[in-house]
Protein backbone atom coordinates (compact mmCIF):
# COMPACT_ATOMS: atom_id res chain seq x y z
CA UNK A 1 0.00 0.00 0.00
CA UNK A 2 1.71 3.66 -1.21
CA UNK A 3 -1.46 5.68 -0.79
CA UNK A 4 -4.60 6.82 0.92
CA UNK A 5 -7.72 5.30 -0.49
CA UNK A 6 -9.56 8.74 1.11
CA UNK A 7 -7.43 10.97 0.40
CA UNK A 8 -4.95 10.21 -2.45
CA UNK A 9 -2.07 11.59 -0.68
CA UNK A 10 1.05 8.92 0.31
CA UNK A 11 0.85 6.72 3.68
CA UNK A 12 3.25 5.88 6.40
CA UNK A 13 3.95 2.49 7.99
CA UNK A 14 3.95 3.45 11.90
CA UNK A 15 2.14 2.54 15.25
CA UNK A 16 -0.71 5.05 15.36
CA UNK A 17 -1.49 6.33 19.26
CA UNK A 18 -2.96 4.18 21.47
CA UNK A 19 -2.39 0.94 19.43
CA UNK A 20 0.71 -1.51 18.93
CA UNK A 21 0.86 -2.40 15.65
CA UNK A 22 2.52 -1.30 12.34
CA UNK A 23 -0.30 0.28 10.47
CA UNK A 24 -1.08 2.56 6.88
CA UNK A 25 -1.39 5.78 7.84
CA UNK A 26 -2.06 8.67 5.89
CA UNK A 27 0.55 11.77 5.96
CA UNK A 28 -2.04 14.08 5.36
CA UNK A 29 -5.63 12.94 6.66
CA UNK A 30 -4.16 10.46 8.94
CA UNK A 31 -6.65 7.57 7.75
CA UNK A 32 -5.93 4.89 9.65
CA UNK A 33 -5.70 1.89 7.07
CA UNK A 34 -6.68 -1.74 8.72
CA UNK A 35 -5.97 -4.88 7.37
CA UNK A 36 -7.14 -8.20 8.73
CA UNK A 37 -7.31 -11.88 7.76
CA UNK A 38 -9.41 -13.04 5.28
CA UNK A 39 -11.53 -15.50 5.71
CA UNK A 40 -11.69 -19.08 2.77
CA UNK A 41 -15.16 -20.81 3.05
CA UNK A 42 -15.41 -24.16 1.26
CA UNK A 43 -16.63 -28.07 1.89
CA UNK A 44 -16.13 -31.60 1.36
CA UNK A 45 -18.67 -32.62 -1.01
CA UNK A 46 -20.53 -36.22 -0.52
CA UNK A 47 -21.53 -37.56 -3.32
CA UNK A 48 -22.81 -41.52 -3.47
CA UNK A 49 -21.03 -42.34 -6.95
CA UNK A 50 -22.79 -45.36 -9.65
CA UNK A 51 -21.77 -47.93 -7.78
CA UNK A 52 -23.42 -47.27 -4.53
CA UNK A 53 -19.98 -45.96 -2.44
CA UNK A 54 -19.63 -42.56 -1.25
CA UNK A 55 -17.02 -40.38 -2.41
CA UNK A 56 -15.37 -37.12 -1.76
CA UNK A 57 -15.59 -35.17 -5.14
CA UNK A 58 -12.43 -32.75 -5.97
CA UNK A 59 -11.58 -30.24 -8.34
CA UNK A 60 -8.29 -29.94 -10.02
CA UNK A 61 -7.29 -26.06 -10.22
CA UNK A 62 -7.39 -24.01 -13.22
CA UNK A 63 -5.97 -21.23 -11.53
CA UNK A 64 -2.17 -20.33 -9.93
CA UNK A 65 -1.56 -20.75 -7.29
CA UNK A 66 -0.62 -24.59 -6.98
CA UNK A 67 -3.08 -24.73 -11.01
CA UNK A 68 -3.18 -28.15 -11.62
CA UNK A 69 -3.27 -29.42 -7.93
CA UNK A 70 -6.41 -31.09 -6.36
CA UNK A 71 -8.32 -29.30 -3.93
CA UNK A 72 -11.97 -29.37 -2.30
CA UNK A 73 -14.16 -26.25 -3.62
CA UNK A 74 -13.48 -22.89 -1.67
CA UNK A 75 -12.71 -19.85 -1.37
CA UNK A 76 -12.94 -16.00 -0.40
CA UNK A 77 -15.62 -15.25 1.42
CA UNK A 78 -17.35 -11.80 0.36
CA UNK A 79 -18.85 -9.38 1.98
CA UNK A 80 -22.70 -9.68 2.34
CA UNK A 81 -22.76 -13.31 2.78
CA UNK A 82 -22.12 -16.45 5.61
CA UNK A 83 -20.70 -18.47 5.93
CA UNK A 84 -22.87 -21.52 4.35
CA UNK A 85 -23.60 -19.44 1.43
CA UNK A 86 -20.25 -18.92 0.73
CA UNK A 87 -19.13 -22.58 1.03
CA UNK A 88 -22.40 -22.87 -1.26
CA UNK A 89 -21.40 -20.12 -4.08
CA UNK A 90 -17.76 -22.04 -4.05
CA UNK A 91 -19.40 -25.40 -4.68
CA UNK A 92 -21.33 -24.25 -7.50
CA UNK A 93 -18.52 -21.99 -9.30
CA UNK A 94 -15.51 -24.74 -9.15
CA UNK A 95 -18.13 -27.93 -9.60
CA UNK A 96 -21.77 -26.88 -10.61
CA UNK A 97 -22.44 -29.10 -7.31
CA UNK A 98 -25.26 -28.22 -5.51
CA UNK A 99 -25.34 -29.12 -1.88
CA UNK A 100 -28.08 -29.58 0.66
CA UNK A 101 -27.47 -29.17 4.27
CA UNK A 102 -23.79 -27.91 5.14
CA UNK A 103 -22.65 -28.99 8.97
CA UNK A 104 -19.09 -27.11 9.94
CA UNK A 105 -16.60 -29.67 10.10
CA UNK A 106 -12.54 -27.44 10.14
CA UNK A 107 -11.90 -24.37 11.64
CA UNK A 108 -8.00 -23.62 10.53
CA UNK A 109 -6.09 -20.57 11.32
CA UNK A 110 -3.12 -20.09 8.94
CA UNK A 111 -1.34 -17.69 10.39
CA UNK A 112 1.51 -17.44 8.02
CA UNK A 113 -0.62 -16.10 5.50
CA UNK A 114 -3.02 -14.25 7.69
CA UNK A 115 -6.27 -17.16 6.62
CA UNK A 116 -9.14 -18.91 8.06
CA UNK A 117 -10.11 -21.58 6.78
CA UNK A 118 -13.36 -22.78 7.29
CA UNK A 119 -14.72 -25.97 6.05
CA UNK A 120 -18.41 -27.21 5.88
CA UNK A 121 -18.93 -31.31 4.84
CA UNK A 122 -22.19 -31.29 3.16
CA UNK A 123 -23.95 -34.39 1.04
CA UNK A 124 -25.00 -33.43 -2.70
CA UNK A 125 -26.46 -35.18 -5.81
CA UNK A 126 -23.85 -37.14 -8.27
CA UNK A 127 -24.53 -34.52 -10.76
CA UNK A 128 -21.38 -31.83 -11.40
CA UNK A 129 -18.76 -30.90 -13.84
CA UNK A 130 -15.51 -28.33 -13.69
CA UNK A 131 -16.54 -24.75 -13.45
CA UNK A 132 -14.46 -21.99 -14.56
CA UNK A 133 -11.40 -21.95 -11.88
CA UNK A 134 -11.52 -26.12 -12.32
CA UNK A 135 -9.73 -28.58 -14.99
CA UNK A 136 -11.25 -31.22 -14.23
CA UNK A 137 -13.87 -32.46 -11.34
CA UNK A 138 -13.68 -36.07 -9.77
CA UNK A 139 -15.11 -38.31 -6.83
CA UNK A 140 -12.41 -40.44 -4.57
CA UNK A 141 -12.22 -43.34 -2.07
CA UNK A 142 -10.07 -42.81 1.08
CA UNK A 143 -7.30 -44.79 -1.55
CA UNK A 144 -8.02 -43.07 -4.50
CA UNK A 145 -7.14 -39.58 -3.29
CA UNK A 146 -4.20 -38.53 -5.06
CA UNK A 147 -2.47 -37.41 -1.69
CA UNK A 148 0.88 -36.24 -3.28
CA UNK A 149 -0.85 -33.79 -5.70
CA UNK A 150 -3.15 -31.90 -3.30
CA UNK A 151 -2.92 -28.00 -3.47
CA UNK A 152 -2.81 -27.18 0.20
CA UNK A 153 -2.08 -28.78 3.04
CA UNK A 154 -5.06 -27.36 5.05
CA UNK A 155 -6.71 -29.72 2.12
CA UNK A 156 -5.07 -32.81 3.19
CA UNK A 157 -5.90 -31.91 7.30
CA UNK A 158 -9.48 -31.79 5.69
CA UNK A 159 -9.58 -35.23 4.28
CA UNK A 160 -7.12 -36.79 6.56
CA UNK A 161 -9.27 -35.73 9.60
CA UNK A 162 -12.43 -36.91 7.21
CA UNK A 163 -11.06 -40.70 6.56
CA UNK A 164 -10.49 -40.44 10.52
CA UNK A 165 -13.73 -39.38 11.82
CA UNK A 166 -15.65 -41.31 9.30
CA UNK A 167 -14.31 -44.48 9.91
CA UNK A 168 -14.84 -43.97 13.96
CA UNK A 169 -18.76 -43.67 13.39
CA UNK A 170 -18.53 -46.94 11.00
CA UNK A 171 -17.12 -48.50 13.61
CA UNK A 172 -19.75 -47.36 16.39
CA UNK A 173 -22.43 -47.60 14.65
CA UNK A 174 -23.45 -50.93 13.05
CA UNK A 175 -26.73 -50.47 12.68
CA UNK A 176 -25.83 -47.77 10.21
CA UNK A 177 -26.27 -47.80 6.36
CA UNK A 178 -22.64 -48.36 5.99
CA UNK A 179 -22.52 -51.62 3.94
CA UNK A 180 -23.90 -49.36 1.33
CA UNK A 181 -20.88 -47.05 1.91
CA UNK A 182 -22.87 -44.11 2.55
CA UNK A 183 -23.07 -41.75 5.88
CA UNK A 184 -26.80 -41.17 6.91
CA UNK A 185 -27.80 -37.52 7.84
CA UNK A 186 -27.38 -39.11 11.44
CA UNK A 187 -23.86 -39.83 10.88
CA UNK A 188 -23.23 -36.45 9.83
CA UNK A 189 -24.13 -34.80 12.67
CA UNK A 190 -21.78 -36.72 14.74
CA UNK A 191 -18.91 -35.69 12.82
CA UNK A 192 -17.09 -33.06 15.60
CA UNK A 193 -15.87 -29.89 14.64
CA UNK A 194 -12.08 -29.55 14.61
CA UNK A 195 -9.97 -26.42 15.31
CA UNK A 196 -6.48 -25.98 14.76
CA UNK A 197 -3.84 -24.28 13.12
CA UNK A 198 -1.17 -24.26 10.72
CA UNK A 199 2.14 -23.10 10.93
CA UNK A 200 4.90 -22.82 7.88
CA UNK B 1 -12.64 4.08 -0.93
CA UNK B 2 -11.98 7.09 -3.14
CA UNK B 3 -8.39 6.46 -4.69
CA UNK B 4 -5.91 3.69 -5.94
CA UNK B 5 -3.81 2.79 -2.97
CA UNK B 6 -1.21 1.56 -5.40
CA UNK B 7 -0.94 4.37 -7.54
CA UNK B 8 -2.82 7.09 -5.85
CA UNK B 9 -5.47 7.65 -9.04
CA UNK B 10 -8.94 7.71 -8.79
CA UNK B 11 -11.08 4.52 -8.42
CA UNK B 12 -14.49 3.50 -10.13
CA UNK B 13 -17.27 1.26 -8.86
CA UNK B 14 -17.26 -1.26 -11.81
CA UNK B 15 -17.73 -5.47 -11.89
CA UNK B 16 -14.29 -6.21 -13.17
CA UNK B 17 -13.93 -9.02 -16.32
CA UNK B 18 -14.55 -12.47 -15.43
CA UNK B 19 -16.18 -11.31 -12.11
CA UNK B 20 -19.81 -10.59 -11.01
CA UNK B 21 -19.57 -8.47 -7.87
CA UNK B 22 -18.89 -4.38 -8.10
CA UNK B 23 -15.45 -3.52 -6.45
CA UNK B 24 -13.40 -0.52 -6.66
CA UNK B 25 -11.07 -0.70 -9.83
CA UNK B 26 -8.41 1.84 -10.66
CA UNK B 27 -8.89 3.78 -13.23
CA UNK B 28 -5.37 4.51 -13.91
CA UNK B 29 -2.96 1.24 -13.24
CA UNK B 30 -6.63 -1.00 -12.99
CA UNK B 31 -6.07 -2.38 -9.46
CA UNK B 32 -8.93 -4.68 -8.40
CA UNK B 33 -9.37 -3.45 -4.39
CA UNK B 34 -11.10 -6.69 -2.67
CA UNK B 35 -12.81 -5.93 0.45
CA UNK B 36 -14.38 -9.01 2.36
CA UNK B 37 -15.66 -9.88 5.59
CA UNK B 38 -13.30 -9.24 9.19
CA UNK B 39 -13.32 -11.97 11.75
CA UNK B 40 -13.86 -10.84 15.71
CA UNK B 41 -12.69 -13.10 18.32
CA UNK B 42 -13.59 -13.58 21.52
CA UNK B 43 -13.91 -15.40 24.80
CA UNK B 44 -17.02 -16.21 27.10
CA UNK B 45 -14.31 -16.77 30.29
CA UNK B 46 -15.69 -18.81 33.17
CA UNK B 47 -14.33 -17.82 36.53
CA UNK B 48 -14.54 -19.55 39.94
CA UNK B 49 -16.08 -16.58 42.37
CA UNK B 50 -14.89 -16.21 45.94
CA UNK B 51 -17.98 -18.03 47.14
CA UNK B 52 -16.73 -21.42 44.92
CA UNK B 53 -19.52 -20.94 41.91
CA UNK B 54 -18.37 -20.56 38.11
CA UNK B 55 -19.50 -17.44 36.81
CA UNK B 56 -18.90 -15.54 33.27
CA UNK B 57 -16.91 -12.64 33.52
CA UNK B 58 -18.17 -9.36 31.16
CA UNK B 59 -16.67 -6.13 30.63
CA UNK B 60 -18.81 -2.70 30.28
CA UNK B 61 -17.51 -1.20 26.96
CA UNK B 62 -15.18 1.95 27.52
CA UNK B 63 -15.99 2.92 23.46
CA UNK B 64 -17.82 3.08 20.74
CA UNK B 65 -20.14 1.76 19.50
CA UNK B 66 -22.13 0.95 22.44
CA UNK B 67 -20.50 2.58 25.28
CA UNK B 68 -21.58 1.95 28.45
CA UNK B 69 -23.07 -1.72 27.55
CA UNK B 70 -21.85 -5.25 28.26
CA UNK B 71 -19.39 -7.29 26.59
CA UNK B 72 -17.72 -10.04 26.24
CA UNK B 73 -13.90 -10.12 25.68
CA UNK B 74 -13.78 -10.12 21.85
CA UNK B 75 -12.37 -7.55 18.92
CA UNK B 76 -11.18 -7.83 15.39
CA UNK B 77 -8.30 -10.34 14.66
CA UNK B 78 -5.43 -9.18 13.39
CA UNK B 79 -2.86 -10.50 10.53
CA UNK B 80 -0.33 -12.67 11.90
CA UNK B 81 -2.31 -14.67 14.36
CA UNK B 82 -4.01 -17.56 14.99
CA UNK B 83 -8.27 -17.27 16.15
CA UNK B 84 -6.74 -18.56 19.74
CA UNK B 85 -4.15 -15.63 19.91
CA UNK B 86 -7.07 -13.17 19.10
CA UNK B 87 -9.38 -13.93 21.89
CA UNK B 88 -6.25 -13.95 24.01
CA UNK B 89 -4.63 -10.70 22.98
CA UNK B 90 -8.65 -9.69 23.13
CA UNK B 91 -9.04 -10.84 26.81
CA UNK B 92 -5.62 -9.30 27.91
CA UNK B 93 -6.77 -6.14 26.45
CA UNK B 94 -10.37 -5.85 27.99
CA UNK B 95 -10.13 -7.62 30.98
CA UNK B 96 -5.85 -7.95 32.25
CA UNK B 97 -7.41 -12.26 32.34
CA UNK B 98 -4.57 -14.87 31.38
CA UNK B 99 -6.89 -17.55 29.91
CA UNK B 100 -6.17 -21.61 30.18
CA UNK B 101 -6.95 -23.54 26.92
CA UNK B 102 -9.43 -22.34 24.94
CA UNK B 103 -12.33 -24.64 23.05
CA UNK B 104 -14.01 -23.35 20.19
CA UNK B 105 -18.00 -22.49 20.62
CA UNK B 106 -19.85 -20.08 18.78
CA UNK B 107 -19.34 -19.52 14.88
CA UNK B 108 -21.74 -16.53 13.55
CA UNK B 109 -22.43 -15.45 10.72
CA UNK B 110 -23.06 -11.81 10.61
CA UNK B 111 -24.01 -10.83 6.58
CA UNK B 112 -25.45 -7.19 7.16
CA UNK B 113 -22.34 -5.89 8.49
CA UNK B 114 -19.88 -8.68 6.98
CA UNK B 115 -18.74 -10.05 10.17
CA UNK B 116 -17.94 -13.73 11.21
CA UNK B 117 -17.86 -13.93 15.20
CA UNK B 118 -15.49 -16.80 16.48
CA UNK B 119 -16.30 -17.08 19.97
CA UNK B 120 -14.30 -19.79 22.19
CA UNK B 121 -14.59 -20.82 25.89
CA UNK B 122 -12.51 -20.93 28.63
CA UNK B 123 -11.43 -20.98 32.40
CA UNK B 124 -9.50 -18.68 33.83
CA UNK B 125 -8.21 -17.93 38.16
CA UNK B 126 -9.88 -15.09 39.58
CA UNK B 127 -7.46 -12.12 38.17
CA UNK B 128 -9.03 -8.98 36.33
CA UNK B 129 -9.20 -5.61 36.18
CA UNK B 130 -10.90 -2.90 33.19
CA UNK B 131 -8.32 -2.72 30.44
CA UNK B 132 -8.21 0.85 28.43
CA UNK B 133 -11.04 -0.26 26.42
CA UNK B 134 -13.50 -1.51 29.55
CA UNK B 135 -15.06 0.92 32.32
CA UNK B 136 -15.75 -2.17 34.45
CA UNK B 137 -15.01 -5.93 34.68
CA UNK B 138 -17.24 -8.05 36.70
CA UNK B 139 -18.63 -11.69 37.56
CA UNK B 140 -21.62 -13.07 36.65
CA UNK B 141 -24.51 -15.79 37.23
CA UNK B 142 -27.40 -16.68 34.92
CA UNK B 143 -29.91 -14.71 36.85
CA UNK B 144 -27.64 -11.80 37.26
CA UNK B 145 -26.86 -11.24 33.98
CA UNK B 146 -27.88 -7.55 32.73
CA UNK B 147 -29.57 -8.76 29.59
CA UNK B 148 -31.23 -5.53 28.71
CA UNK B 149 -27.87 -3.98 29.05
CA UNK B 150 -25.91 -6.23 26.15
CA UNK B 151 -23.72 -4.89 23.70
CA UNK B 152 -24.60 -6.86 20.48
CA UNK B 153 -27.09 -10.11 19.55
CA UNK B 154 -24.39 -12.07 18.86
CA UNK B 155 -23.53 -11.66 23.08
CA UNK B 156 -26.79 -12.34 24.04
CA UNK B 157 -27.09 -15.46 21.68
CA UNK B 158 -23.51 -16.89 23.30
CA UNK B 159 -24.34 -16.56 26.53
CA UNK B 160 -28.28 -17.75 26.37
CA UNK B 161 -26.48 -21.21 24.46
CA UNK B 162 -24.16 -21.34 27.19
CA UNK B 163 -26.29 -21.20 30.38
CA UNK B 164 -28.70 -23.59 28.08
CA UNK B 165 -25.62 -26.42 26.83
CA UNK B 166 -24.27 -25.45 30.45
CA UNK B 167 -28.13 -27.21 32.38
CA UNK B 168 -27.92 -30.10 29.53
CA UNK B 169 -24.55 -30.74 30.99
CA UNK B 170 -25.37 -30.75 34.79
CA UNK B 171 -28.44 -32.78 34.42
CA UNK B 172 -26.76 -35.35 32.35
CA UNK B 173 -23.72 -35.45 34.63
CA UNK B 174 -24.30 -35.84 38.02
CA UNK B 175 -21.12 -37.52 39.19
CA UNK B 176 -19.47 -34.08 38.81
CA UNK B 177 -18.71 -31.51 40.76
CA UNK B 178 -21.65 -29.43 40.07
CA UNK B 179 -22.23 -28.96 43.52
CA UNK B 180 -19.58 -27.05 43.32
CA UNK B 181 -21.05 -24.92 40.33
CA UNK B 182 -17.83 -25.40 38.67
CA UNK B 183 -17.47 -27.23 34.96
CA UNK B 184 -14.40 -29.87 34.77
CA UNK B 185 -12.42 -29.71 31.94
CA UNK B 186 -14.55 -33.14 30.96
CA UNK B 187 -17.41 -30.92 31.08
CA UNK B 188 -15.84 -28.41 28.91
CA UNK B 189 -14.92 -30.78 26.07
CA UNK B 190 -18.52 -31.65 25.85
CA UNK B 191 -20.00 -27.86 25.10
CA UNK B 192 -20.92 -28.37 21.47
CA UNK B 193 -19.74 -26.16 18.90
CA UNK B 194 -22.80 -23.92 17.50
CA UNK B 195 -22.71 -22.96 13.51
CA UNK B 196 -25.55 -19.98 12.98
CA UNK B 197 -25.61 -16.51 11.46
CA UNK B 198 -27.88 -13.33 12.60
CA UNK B 199 -29.45 -11.51 9.92
CA UNK B 200 -31.09 -7.68 10.81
Amino acid sequence: MNFCNQCGETVTHIIPENDNRLRFVCCSCKFIHYQNPNIVAGVLPLIVDSDGVEKVLMCRRAIQPRHGFWTLPAGFMENDETLEEAATRESIEEANLKLGKLRLYMVTSLDYISQVYMMFIGQADNDFSPGIESLETRLFTESEIPWDQLAFPVIKDTLQNYFSDRSELVSQNTQSNQSLGKLSVTDMNSFPVHNSSIRR
